[in-house]
Parts: structure tokens; C-alpha cells; sequence
């Protein structure tokens, strides 16, 4: 049998929609059996548990290999950066990891396999596409964001530090401290500890909270302008090309109107 | 007197804006009967109440029946949504329960009759038609944040079990404890606890708020954009084809004009 | 000296720009009042603003005869809500109040005035104003949501009543840990202590929570949209009608080629 | 050397990549001393650091002196608000301060220094410019919101003084916890309180959520219809303007057929 029909062979298994749906399966079923693990189970279930894990890694080491030969352009597999996601989540999963220490490590890894039912579900792929394109307009504001946060940790820790030293250690504490405040958790009780020792403390957490909800609105109103103006510019120029026909024909038909006359 | 006059009786009275403002009252005072229950109330006003509870058992069950023969198809009266939604409520509550450990599935029945004022009022109907019609779009939204969820409590519950069962007990229980930190509701005592084990948690923590943050705002700005892009469309339809009418008259002019030209 | 001209001169008083901004200074300054009587202050003080308190009553009434004068028909006067407005809070603050017991709804009263900024600044009048327009557009959504908590209020009495009575007592008060419950204020307490009971009642708080936060949602759409509508659709009529008038100026030139050329 | 070839070597090394890059790093370098200094450091390392301290003033100092000398018309330099933010900050954190008690003042200064970050990047310093340029039209809003806090300490000074003087002692400690209020930080506890006494007292809670939450939706809504309004006008002009040019072409065609046909 030659390359090309092998090939041809691996592309018609993996368009086939019953294997879609066969893989879709065992995704659901590697994610159950990560929450089964999570209950008080008997040993012999656990032991059942174990094997079904293993069966669910080798029917993806299948998957992945029918996938990959199935690609005409070996190289054009590794372009698509979900395929490299799913090859990387299917082979860190048969690291083989005996170390008891490291035992967590392997859950964890297995439980990531749960993710390749964002890459499997082409909708789900192209929400998780337009999240990561939002990413980079919002740069900057998160820079600016973090520039607030730094300021105002280090302020507190400077101020603070002694007043209560789990809260406002060092920097890094404090940002976590700030980022507390932001979410108004037990806000009050931050502020009053501070308030006295500097009965002026609030105007610090009140000038943070405005700042931070300040440029978290902004970022939000940018994102929403954003969205909509793209969708708004694609209908407006619909309508408008279908105008600038509708003009041009009849600047055509004026033209014609025109040589008819000066033919006369 | 024949079935086609009964009929049209029955119409008469199901139209009749003083039937209709009836039942409405009707259902205002079963609404009122049910808070009044949830009081301390002496005996003998018990008994009243649970008298005007079946009163209102039946009135129900009348105009049911008045509806469904003022239906001229009685096919049809099943058709719709609102129809079925009140005969299954009003049947439901005929149910005689007698074992007092029912008791409490009796009264939550009773309360469930408020329900009918949304269908009796075609506005709140519109309201709850439109919100149905808005959660498919949110499906796969919903979808990618039940999968963070499930991921994150598969984590949670295998690396903070230990720590604290009541909060990260099993997949079900993590997944209602990340909800509540989701809601910033006392998150930092479950972060907190968390850390002195592991003290890098936080960024378990922070990033599950920050996708699932980002997740929501990226919904929600999914409904706003498409409501606006429908009543949008809607306006710019309405004046561009105002136009297109106006571009297609100026064309027949011009035609008549081209034909005007060449008959000279 | 005629009665005209003594209405043109409390006009011209009313219409001063010293005037008005002596009246803002005076409302300002009972402001500062209201606010200084919430702190220990010494007899002698206290006694200096009562005094004053008396004497921003007078400057408030003489105003409000001043422009009731300066008014030419005095039905008019009434028509304007802020009019009255104003003439109720003051006249309302020179009811004499001996009574002890009275007291505080006396101080109440003078702190309402405060409200006079609201009416004497026409750009918060227009916000408020604004404000009173939206309010019947949300009144559907709104009684849907009334129905939403009447509902859960009732079945939440039904059921946790026994077990908090403080929390769940009867409809009224259960209607309010709703509230409370919405606004995520220690919820998971108020979640936890049924579950002690009904294991299943974590489905009662979720719901509660998506439907309401669904509803507050669809509401807050509404409004930007409808908001955002009006804006819009001015700004296209506008450019829509600067179009069609050149469309129509377009027609008439060619009507006039037309009859030119079945003149030839 | 003539001033003027001075002038123009300073503006070459200003306008270098390197020396901008080199300064951004200095920044960054000085921002990471300010966190430094919050952990516990050996005297040692902490005597380096502040050698690197002052480092860093010196070459801000230089880099301001040759950014001075840069700019051809002296006088311009200080028409730009960013340039004299910069050369305040760098002049102020050269101030000796001997005094111990002014020691956390001196740490506060070059702490400071981090926000250079802002005025050097040109993104940043966009975004800080329409977040002040979006304040003024909040400003009814903020103004209208005060009225509401003071008016609402007032009364909660006034009735729950007594009971709790920490959290109502006088009108702007009110103030701060009707901001907790509207937070729903703990607020549950600070309404139960008060209801022990004034059992209404729910209603005074409930409505300040109310109007504060419905006059913050507004601002929100404002300022995002304000936005979009803008971005949207420039679009639609855009169309319009492209579309009156081809109208214009037409009747200019019109013009020319009509002239043809007046000849004939």
C-alpha cells in the first residue's frame, strides 16, 4: 500500500464523525474518572480506576498518531498550535512517575487532560482564540494597573509593616493585601487596624479603591468598544458598499446618458 | 344549544377584561395567602386560610377549564408553553397530601402558583421568552467555565483535601467552595488556610478569579453586543432601504431619460 | 408703584446672579450646619447654631416669596415639581417641634434641606430627572424580580424557618437575607446552616443567585441599550436626512432634464 | 561651540533609543530599590542600596538637565505637564532629610520615583490623559452622589449616634461607613444593630443602596455612551462624507447633461 493511500486512509478515520464523537467520549470519561478520584474510594475500585487512566492515555497516544498521519505536510501538524497542546498534554501524561513525592505531580498532569475538550470543541477553541486576542490591547492598562498596585504596596509596606507585619510584610504581601481590598473582602477590617495607628489611613485604601475601580471600568469600556465597533464597522460598510453599487450603476447610466447626447 | 355557541360563550367570558383583572386578583391573594402562612398564626385563622386555599384551588381549576373550552382547536391549547406551565401548576396543587412528611412538598407546591402571574402578564411572559432566547448563545460560554470549574476543583480537592475536607472534601464540594470564592465571599480564609501549606496557593487563587472574571465580562459583553446588533440592524435596514428606494426611483428616471434619448 | 412693575423688580432680584449665588452659599452653609450638629459641641456653640439654623430659615422663606412674586402667573408657580418641592421642605422646617420625643424628626427635617441643592443646580436637576424617565421601563423587570424573591422567600420560611428564625422568621425577613444573600454578604454562612438540614439547599442559593443576577443583568442591558438607541438614532436621522435632501435635490434635476427633453 | 550646536547634541542623545531604553531600566531599577528596602535587609545591604539610591537621583538629575537642554525654547519645557511632574519628583527626592521622624516621608518620595514609569511611556501617559479628560463630565454625577452620602451620614449620625459611635460618632465617620455600606462589606452587621433599635431601620439601608447603585449605573452608563458615541460619530462621518462625494459627482454630471441639453 503506498504512503499516499495510508494517509489518505488516517484522513478519512480521523474526519469520520463516529470517531470524533468516540474521542469527545473519552474525554468526558478521563474527566470523570479525575473527579472519581477525588472521593474516598475502596482499593479495588481504585485499582479499576487506574487501568481505565492508562486505557485513556493509550486511546489518545492512538488519537494523536492518527491525527498526526493522517496530516499530509508532517510539518503543517506542529503549525497548529492546539495540536501541540494536545501532543504535549497526551505525552507529559506517560512521564512515567513512581517518586510518592511526586505522586501529586501526576494527578495534576492527568487532571489537565481535561482541557483537551477546549481543543476538541471548535467553538470552545475559538472562544479561548478571542480571549488571547483581547490580551494584548489590554497591555497597557494592566501595566498601568500594576504600576498603581506597586505604589500603593509599597507605601503600605512601608507604613504598615509594623502595624501588622502578615498583612503588609513586604511588597509582595501587600500586593496580595491590595488585592484583597479590591475585592472589598473584610476591607474594613484592613483599614480600621491601620486607622489606628494613622487616623488618615483611609484616604490611602479610598484613593486606591477609586483608582483601581477607575481603570478596571476603563479596561472593560475598552474592551466592549472594541467588540462592537468591529461588528459595527462590518454592518456599516455592508450597507455602504451595497449604496456605492447602487451609486456607481448610476454614474454609469448618467455616462451613457451624457455620449448619447453629445452624439446628437 | 350547539358546541360552536358554547364555545364562543366561553371566549366571551376568557376575553372579558373583568374575568381577566379577576384572576389576577385572584392570584395576588393566593400569593398574599401563602406569606401570610409562613407567620404565626392562631389556629382558628389556619383553618380560614387553608378555606380560601382550596377556594382559590378551584377558581383556578375553573378558569383552566374556561380557557380550554374557549379554545376553538383544543390541539392548540396544549401548543402553548404558558398553557401547559398553568394546568401542570394548578393540577399539581389538587394532589391531596396527607402524610405530614409531605406537609412541606404541599406548601411548596401552593407557593410555585405565584408563578402564574408571569404568564398571566404578557410582558413579564416576554421578559422570561426573551431571557430563554438569550441562553443558547450563552451555552458554550457556560460550557468553557464549567470546564475551569471542574479543573480548579479537581486541583483544589487534590492538593487541599487534606487541609480542610469540609471546604475541598471532593470534586462537588471544591466546585461549591470555588462559587463562594468566586463571590469574594471570605476567599482570603480559604486562601489563607490554604497557604500555610503550600505557599504558592495564591496563584491557584488568583488565577481562577481572573479567568473566571474574564469569562464572565466576555459573556456578558456577548449578550450586550447582540442585543445592540439586532436593534442596530434593525435601524440601519430601516433607513438604507428608505435610500435604496429613493437610488431605485432616481434609476427609473434615468431610464426614462436613456429612453427619451434614443427615440430622438 | 403698580403691581407690574413689582413683579418685574422680584424678577429681576430672582434672575440676579448674586442672588442665586448667595441662595447656593446659604444652602451650602445649612449644610455645613446639619453636619455640625452631629458633633460634640459645647452649650454656647451649640446654642450660636441654632440661632443660625433660624436664620437660614428665614433667608430660605423670603426667597421662596421672592420668586412666588416674581412669578407673573401665579398658578404657574405650582405647576413646577421643583417649585413645590422647594416650598414643602422649607415650609416643613418651620413647623415649631417642642416635644422632646419630636426632636429627632425635627433635625431630620433640616438635614432634607440639603436637598435644595439638588433643585437649585439645574444640571442635577436634569440627572435627576433623567433618572425618573428610566424608572418605568425597568418597572416590568422589576416586578419580575419582586416575584423572583417572593417566591424564594416564601419557600425559604417554609423550609429554614425552624431552623433560623432570626434569618428566616417569616416572608418579610426572608425577603431581606435575599437581599443580603445578593449582595454576597457572608451568604455562605446563611447557605451552610441550612445544609446542616437539607443537604440539597445549595440549589436553592445558586438559583437564586443566576436568577437574579440574570434579571439585574437583563435590566442594566436594557437600559444602556434604550440609552444608546436614542443617541444613535438621532445621530443617523441626522446624516440620513442631509442624504435625502441631496437625493431630492438629485430628483428635481432630473425631473427638470426630463421635461427639457420632451420639450425637444 | 555655539549654543546652538550644543542644543542639537543634546536633542541627538535625548532623542536615542539607547539613552530612552537606558532610562526606562534606571526607572524600572529604582522601582525594585523601593521593594528592596520592605524586606529585612543586613545593614550591609542596606547601606548599598542606598548608595544605588542616590545613583539613581544623580542620573535622573543629569537626564532631566539634558532633556532641559534638549528643548531649543527654554520656556516651552515647562508649557508640558508631564515634563514638570518629572522634574518635581527627581527635585523633591534630593531634599536632605536628617530628621528620623521624617524618615517615612523621605521613603514615601522615592517611592514616588515609580511613577516616571507613567511619563516616560507614551501609552501610559495616553491613557492617564483621557482618564483625566472623562472626570469633568462625572462631575455632576460625583457631585449629585456626595449629596446623597452626606445627606444619608447626616441622618444616620443623627439617629444611630448613640448606639454605636464608632460607626456613626459624626457625619464623616458616617460618610466612611456608608462607603463600606455600599461595598457590602460586613453591612449586614451594621443594619442588624441598628434594627435592634429602630426596627425600620432596614428601609434607610436598603434605599441608600438603591439610589447609590442606580446614580453609579448611571455615571458607568455615561461615560460608555459618552465613548462609543465618539467612536461611532467618526465612523458614520466618514461613510457619509465618502457617499455626499459621489452625490456631489452625480449632480455635477447632472449639471453638465442639463448644460448639453440647453444647447441643443
Amino acid at each position: 500500500m503506498s504512503a499516499v493511500s495510508l494517509n489518505a486512509r488516517f484522513l478519512r478515520i480521523k474526519s469520520n464523525r463516529i470517531f470524533e464523537t468516540f474521542i469527545i467520549a473519552i474525554i468526558i470519561f478521563s474527566a470523570l474518572i479525575v473527579g472519581a478520584k477525588t472521593y474516598d474510594i475502596s482499593p479495588s475500585i481504585a485499582k479499576a480506576v487506574a487501568i481505565l487512566d492508562w486505557l485513556v492515555t493509550v486511546i489518545f497516544i492512538v488519537e494523536i498518531i492518527i491525527r498526526f498521519l493522517a496530516e499530509e505536510n508532517k510539518k503543517r501538524f506542529f503549525h497548529s498550535a492546539w495540536n501541540i497542546f494536545d501532543t504535549v498534554i497526551v505525552l507529559v501524561s506517560v512521564i512515567p512517575i513512581d517518586n510518592s513525592d511526586m505522586a501529586l505531580i501526576g494527578r495534576l498532569i492527568r487532571i489537565f487532560r481535561v482541557l483537551r475538550m477546549i481543543s476538541i470543541i471548535p467553538e470552545l477553541r475559538m472562544l479561548i482564540t478571542s480571549l488571547i486576542k483581547a490580551l494584548p490591547q489590554l497591555g497597557y492598562v494592566m501595566l498601568l494597573m500594576f504600576i498603581i498596585y506597586y505604589i500603593y504596596a509599597a507605601v503600605g509596606a512601608t507604613f504598615f509593616g509594623e502595624i501588622n507585619p502578615t498583612l503588609w510584610g513586604d511588597v509582595s504581601i501587600s500586593m496580595l493585601t491590595l488585592f484583597r481590598v479590591m475585592t472589598f473582602e473584610d476591607w474594613t477590617d484592613v483599614m480600621y487596624e491601620t486607622m489606628d495607628v494613622y487616623t488618615l489611613s483611609w484616604t490611602y485604601f479610598l484613593s486606591f479603591i477609586f483608582f483601581t475601580a477607575f481603570a478596571f471600568l476603563n479596561m472593560v469600556i475598552g474592551i466592549v468598544v472594541n467588540v462592537m465597533e468591529k461588528e459595527h464597522q462590518t454592518l456599516v460598510e455592508e450597507g455602504l458598499s451595497k449604496e456605492s453599487e447602487e451609486l456607481a450603476a448610476i454614474r454609469i447610466e448618467l455616462a451613457e446618458i451624457k455620449s448619447l447626447l453629445q452624439k446628437n
